[in-house]
Parts: structure tokens; sequence; C-alpha cells
């Protein structure tokens, strides 16, 4: 017997799982899985916390991602049970079977996000509701399942509480969150994982670059392509990432600090290496030309502000990004809903 | 200073890279890294291997990749040093920082390829070599290091001795082996990971599919696109995969078994699923139709030969499969270095 339905059928059944809404993630879970599944609980949290207190480093120390607090978050997940109970524990190796399925197929998705203390010593996230809307997308991209996004933003609420005292004071300082949710099934077959886990660690952080907040040179990259329509550039998997790092250290040698992805043949624009690529699209004669991308053998040169020596940007990228540490840390309210105090 | 050379020149020396040579796996070490590196050597191997003896399994309960030998193979590489001690030891857990690049960033690559018993006893690998040239590149498509090809194939003969009693005996039956490579530095930033580790688990295997050599059913799938011109298709890395199994439970809600990938406007054929895909073209009006590939909400047959109750496949395919099977298990000699005795 064949199956009748058309092409043009599966593909809109399919794309019903695309949408990032909890409903779309429980459908995924009910209709590969089982129907009696347990959501996420915040509520069920043990916390177990280190009695070791690993010493702080000082601000000006800080390399981004190299030292991590002394507790993480972890919660599995099992296809027939659903979401297990979360535990905050001290910060330790995880411990996997060799033929787990995150370290042959790349059954990992990740968020990166940032803890901010305030002026009267509050935490406060920035958009975690989005935070959370993509972890869910991109979990979903690669067969993952879903979760509840208050109830994991409650549970980080709980972390911080919990490693307070590893959120860096002084603008420009945060504590960097890095929920990741992999594939733990032991076993070769290429499938859904029936096994996952969602773990968060977290690392004080200063500005991402050691030169802080300055202009870089990007090298326009057409060999190489990152994301590609039907692909996955839409969502943070592990996958997107590995497959840069030899263009971006080859970029390096060329005297070129990131990637300027470009696809097709237009070259059109898709992303920055590491960085969010804003375009202010404007017919003028700038001011003076301080750095440079690097297309097709010529430099094209972007206009900074010959006035600012300091931070090397124009006046629009120094507004923007101004006004969103502003919000971030708290100085000045943004849109409702964007801060969330912990 | 600007650097001046060309986006050609960049390319051309990126390019340099691309070579599945040794010489290139050694380039790419010292340039990166360090001149001074250990290369990988079999003679170093220590064997401790496990004192407990897992019961075998009936090759008719054997599925794919669930049931693992008694022991692995365990080889680590640093930047500063090179390839160090391989291992045989017990089959047992990695234990890896969560920060391990492997689980954010997917630095990892792997082979599959198989231990065959042949008539007389002897163990057969089939085309190791090619495997070897694969692993080396797919290493070096995600800047993880570049190893001595011959010195893992010797690795691999030691490991075979020690678990000699897993390899199945019968034809179709195999003991299949995962060499696995996987970047486990334990840092967040994004670049090449400057310590790597090679382990191999085993598995007894049957045919992939529980339903034995027969036809399948594939689903012609455009939407999503598993290959592109620039990306990574040509490297067996994990991030080839996750991406693939929604599509693929998709397809198999529609009632087929595998995807066959599709490419741009002109939907040209990349790959299908889990096997290989050949294509004999000729022009003519086969026998019956049995099986079939979904096409745009089309269903196109190929003919299988309908003398052929069991196989369900052509007269060619099975010649093709029946040919390289009796290589593989030694009943016929295949061209000069095809087989190799370990």
């Amino acid at each position: 017997m064949f199956v009748q339905r058309t092409l043009r059928q599966a593909i809109k059944a399919q794309s019903a799982f695309s949408s990032p809404s909890l409903n779309a993630a429980r459908i995924l879970s009910s209709r590969f899985y089982s129907t009696q599944l347990a959501p996420l609980d915040a509520s069920k949290l043990k916390v177990n916390a280190s009695k070791n207190k690993k010493p702080l480093q000082d601000n000006s120390q800080l390399v981004f991602g190299k030292t991590f607090t002394d507790n993480m978050l972890v919660v599995e997940w099992d296809a027939t049970k659903g979401w297990g109970t979360p535990e905050i524990k001290e910060y330790n190796n995880l411990s996997l079977d060799p033929s787990a399925v995150v370290f042959h197929y790349s059954f990992e998705c990740f968020e990166g996000m940032k803890a901010y203390k305030d002026k009267d010593g509050k935490t406060r996230l920035f958009r975690p509701d989005m935070n959370m809307k993509r972890f869910n997308r991109s979990a979903q991209r690669i067969a993952l399942p879903g979760f509840e996004s208050e109830e994991l933003t409650k549970l980080i609420g709980e972390f911080l509480k919990v490693d307070d005292r590893w959120i860096p004071k002084g603008r420009g300082y945060s504590l960097y969150l890095r929920p990741t949710m992999i594939g733990t099934q032991a076993s070769l077959g290429v499938g859904a994982s029936n096994k996952a886990m969602i773990f968060l660690i977290a690392s004080p952080v200063g500005p991402y670059f050691p030169s802080g907040f300055a202009a870089v040179n990007l090298l326009a990259t057409s060999e190489k392509v990152r994301a590609w329509p039907g692909g996955t550039g839409d969502a943070k998997i592990g996958g997107n990432y590995a497959p840069c790092v030899r263009p971006q250290l080859e970029a390096n040698k060329e005297g070129f600090q990131q990637n300027l992805w470009l696809f097709g043949p237009e070259h059109q624009v898709t992303e920055v290496g590491t960085m969010n690529c804003f375009v202010f699209w404007k017919n003028e004669n700038g001011g003076k030309f301080l750095f440079k991308i690097h297309y097709n053998g010529h430099d094209i040169h972007v206009p900074l502000d010959p006035s600012d020596k300091t931070s090397q940007a124009g006046k629009l990228t120094k507004r923007i990004n101004d006004t969103i540490m502003d919000i971030q840390y708290g100085d000045i309210e943004g849109p409702k809903g964007w801060s969330v105090v912990v």
C-alpha cells in the first residue's frame, strides 16, 4: 500500500512543528513519544549546593568562558516520563556513555544570556523570554524535547540566587549563562534521542574581545557557507559552529578578526562570526574611515566617529550600544518585559 | 596597517588544508599549534583489557549500535604535546567537563566501518585506508587534529584481537566499528579545540534495517536541505546528522523509510538518509515496479526483479551487493589492498 498524501501535505505537517511555541513542543513530544509526559516544573527543584567556595577572580582577569561558578543546574528528560527533577549541584564533569548521541550526531543546542547587577545590587536578566523561545525552537529543529519556558527562567533565577557572589559588578561585566540541551541516548542508530538533559553552567565575563569595545576587521567569506535556505542557520545548534572555526582561523591569519558570512551568487550577507550584525543603510558621505570589510580582494571602509579615540564606533552604533546597556544594567527602563529582576 | 592579500590568496591558502593527506594534517597542526607534536604511534599502545566478559548475543537478537563489546580504544591529543598514549581499556563512560566544546559547538566527527570473519576465521577490514582518509579530512574540516592513518589502522587491529570473540560469524553479520574524534577543551570561546580525543567503540551487528536486505520507500525532500555548496556535506561530522532527524521522522509518518535529499532549484540529488545511493542510468523499459520514490506529489517507481521475492532488488543491485560482500567476507579476492587481514 502506498501512502497517497502529497509532499505539500507532508511539508505542511512538518511546518506545524516549526512554531517555537510551547504547544508545538508538546505536540512534538506527544506525537513522537507519549502523551503523558511530565512537564518541566521549577517547583520540584532540589538544591544541593557545593560546599566548596572557589576563589573569585578580579574583573580585569576575566576571560570569556574559562572560569565557572561553584554550581550547575541539571535536569534530565526521558521519552517515556518527560522532565525529571531539576537539581542545582556542584559544578562537575558529565559522565556519559561513549555511544551517547551527543558525541556522534550533534544532538546539542544552547543559549547565551547574561545576568547583570544593577546599581541597587539586584540581579537582572535581559529578555530571557526570547532566549527561551529560541532555545525551544533550536531543540525542536533537532528532535530534542520542548520545555516550559517560564519554568526554566524560574530555575535560572534560583541558580542565580545560589551563585549570586559570582555575578561581577561594574558596567561591561556580567555572569554569562550557558543553558545547553544534549541528547544522551546510548545508541548509534540515527533517530530521535529518547533521553536528553538540560544543563546550565555560568561564567563571569567582561567584554568578549580582549580589545574591549573596539572596531573589528571583517573578511567577507563566500567559498565556505555558514547558513543556507532549508538549513539550520535559524537554530542555535552546535553543528553550526565547528565548521566555522577553520575559516575563522584563516581570517585571523590574514589579519581579520571575524568572517562576514555570505551566501549565494548575489553574495547576500547572512551573519558575522561571533557577533550581531546591524546595518544602517543611508546614502551619504560619512566622516573618516577607520576599519574595513575585505571583500573580493578590495577593502570596504565603514565610517567611524573620528572624535572618539576609545570606542572606535560610529555615533549610531555607540547610541545603540549605550542604550541597550542602560537597559541591561537597569539605569533606564526599557520596553515592558525586557528586564526581568530575579 | 591593512593586510593587502586578496581573498583569492586567502582561499588558496585555505584550500591547501582541504587535502586529506597526512601532510595536510601535519601542516594544520604545525601552523595552528606547535611544530614539535608527537605523532599517533601504535607501538605505544597500553592494553588494560576488561576482566568482565559480558554475555554475547545471538545473531538474531542484534540491533544496530545497541550492544557494545567489553573494551574501547582511547587516545588523547593536546595542542602542546600531540598524541598521547593509546589505550585499550574497559568500555566505560566518558567523564568530561560540561564546558567541553564537544557539547556546545559540535567538535565531533566519526567513521563507520566493519570487521568481518572470513571462512578461515580470520578478521578482515574492508578498505580501512579510505575510512582513515575521510576521518582525517573530516577532522580537519572542523579544526581537530590530523593523525597517522596507518597507526590508527594498526590500533584497530589490536583492538580486534582483544575483542575477537565479539565479531559475529555468518554472512550479513559483522562487528561495527565506530572511531570517533571529539574536541575536549573546557572553554566556551569559539575557536580551535586545544584538546581532543579519539575513541573507538564496537557493536556486533546484522543488517542495518530490521527488514533485512529489502527495497525501501524514499521521500524526495527539498524544503530541508542536508548538503549545500560551501558546506560540510563532504565531511563525516556530527553536525550533519541531528538536523536530518525531524525530516526523517516526518518521512516515516508518511510511510517512507528514508529521505532522498535534494538541493537547489534543479532538485539535484545529494544523498539518501542512512545509505549509499548509486544511480545506474539507462534509457529502457524495465520489468515490474515494486517500490517507489515519492517526489513532488507523485510516486516514481524504480524497477525491481519480479522473480526475486526475497531480496526485492534489481539484478544489478544484487550483483553489486553480492560482489562487495564476497570481497568483504574474503570469498573472492577484491582489487589489491581492499581487504586487510588484521
